[in-house]
């Protein structure tokens, strides 16, 4: 059987479109429960997808996009027939935006969906008829992107093997099979028994709360350990693969991805443990000549220092807390995207896949 | 000046003798309330201090010998003059020990200040007296320990240096100025200005919660970041510096510590940056060829997924949770104990201060 043949859901639904017709609702997974409770919201009103989207409730930039198109949706259902329907949009639009401003991807499907309705003509029925149909595109897009990373990335998963994951680049970062994660969903569908060590992640503990939630849920052996165990996990033989995600990738390769994925590359490099990018081709950002221009994100101290339910660090501490890092391309054995894997990992590799 | 006419105290007091003689009791500040509170406790019986050892009000193996010492002197102070002390003393050496049943120091401690009571003669108030000047004497060697280390590795601490440690190898785990801490205590008395950074140290945080305390306690310039973030940390050159402790070393030079020292060693080499293990010389084991040798304790799975006052992780999900690691010779560039430093690690030169 070939993975072509293999045509696998996610394990769960991170957001969906409720009802046939345009006067349906959002229903998101409530993220900010996770793992404790699954617990699905109802997203009836501008005014709900805004929230959820600003809560976390919903998260990763495609899972993102896919809420905030079907968010116009939602929103534009009180928009009364007779009034100036595009303009009325515009508004709805710079509201959903402001949710969370600095989602680019946000930005991209809300303006994608009211472009759809702007070329639309007809009455107010046909134009929601014409942006449903347009978030549902968004979604259907996203889902085939997963997939397709999937088809390159299973080949790398063997029988019997452990593979090391980071953060959450996973099916509830989308609402397809994830990303670093969608190879392993597709080995899994396939019959193979594997292990995937999840990195808890710390600040947020995405790892922990997420990818080892979501990989439980689809019945894919998932064991989790603390950031600090992954250098020992790879000496101890336990790991033949890393698999992670990735926020921006420069031209040259260099991709910067939660803090820790630095660490955890050079530790494949000393231990001679392939090191693989999973993301769409669209996170290749070629103007970028290397990660040198990719700025850096601080966070605050509160995460680290008392990110977890109680104090963990004395007050006053000083703290640093970089939300990302940039890994150079040299550490990187290949990059998987859904047109290909770039490898070697370097510029023109890349712009091969881009073309 | 030279180091050695500084002479600088602990920033507090992990174990103490209240009062002049063997009547007195011993005062203990409280780890389990750090970092956001700072209360001692006051043990006047032999349950007082059994129970201090084994909740972990003190822990580090230097600081629990310390503190176990003094439980002999108040556990014998409730046995009667005319009873048969040795036969009681023997009692209550084998109730402390098992406080703590894998604590090598504590046993030791224990038997040390009663072998000086067996030894003693003349009446029950001598031989407490006796008992007293033991576990004193066990308490200074310990701080005299502490100063040794610190005189040799605050050499290598320069003016606006970034240090980075892990985990706690300090002052809370002794009663002087720790082991991996000595030198920047030593270095910050002498004037000089740099920064310590202090993983935090999954699971049990010892790192954010003790060293970052004790070292903000004395002013040292302590900055707190999750285990994930050294690597980057490093690869920005914030860090010209590793200094951390030990449990265990090998004949060869191979050291067992709390896990993420092996990361961290992998990542400093990447970098060029010297990596140093302080310890007192008696953590050598010459039976042991090699780290291969050191058996690595597991843990349990709560600290992992609800060690922080929360869940973080799937009920039913499979941790794994090695305590330590063993980081090879070859990537330690020199271990500083209190009778000199071992450079290059190699048998000879840890069996030249041994000897």
């Amino acid at each position: 059987m070939t993975n072509n043949e293999i045509h696998i859901h996610p394990p769960v639904a991170v957001a969906e479109w409720i009802g046939q017709a345009a006067d349906g609702f959002l229903r998101l997974l409530d993220q900010t429960l996770l793992p404790t409770e699954t617990t699905y919201l109802d997203c009836r009103s501008r005014e709900d997808v805004f929230d959820a989207i600003r809560r976390l409730v919903v998260r990763g930039a495609p899972a993102i996009g896919v809420a905030a198109g079907y968010g116009m949706v939602v929103g534009s259902q009180v928009i009364p027939n007779d009034a100036d329907f595009p303009a009325e949009l515009e508004t709805l639009a710079a509201y959903l935006e402001k949710s969370r401003p600095t989602a680019v991807n946000l930005s991209w499907a809300v303006r994608r969906v009211l472009q759809r309705a702007k070329s639309t003509s007809g009455d107010a029925a046909a134009i929601r008829q014409a942006m449903l149909e347009e978030a549902r595109a968004i979604h259907a897009e996203d889902e085939k992107m997963c997939l397709a990373i999937g088809r390159y990335a299973e080949k790398l998963i063997t029988p019997g093997m452990g593979v090391l994951t980071h953060c959450n680049a996973g099916a509830l970062a989308t609402v397809g099979v994830g990303t670093a994660t969608a190879g392993m969903y597709l080995a899994h569908a396939m019959g193979r028994a594997f292990t995937v060590y999840c990195d808890e992640t710390r600040p947020l503990l995405q790892g922990s709360r997420l990818t080892a939630w979501e990989l439980q849920q689809a019945g894919v052996n998932a064991v989790v350990i603390t950031d600090n165990m992954a250098g020992w996990v790879m000496k101890e033989k336990r790991v033949q693969l890393v698999i992670v995600g990735a926020d921006r990738i420069a031209a040259n390769g260099d991709t910067a991805n939660k803090i820790g994925t630095y660490s955890l590359a050079v530790l494949a490099a000393r231990h001679g443990i392939p090191f693989y990018v999973a993301a769409p081709y669209s996170t290749f950002d070629l103007t970028l000549k290397s990660g040198e221009e990719i700025p850096i994100e601080q966070r605050g101290s509160e995460e680290i220092t008392a990110g977890l339910g109680r104090r963990t660090a004395p007050e006053g501490i000083a703290t640093y807390s970089p939300a990302f890092d940039v890994t150079p391309a040299e550490l990187i054995y290949g990059i998987v995207t859904d047109r290909g894997i770039a490898q070697p990992v370097k510029e023109q590799t890349i712009r091969g896949l881009m073309a």
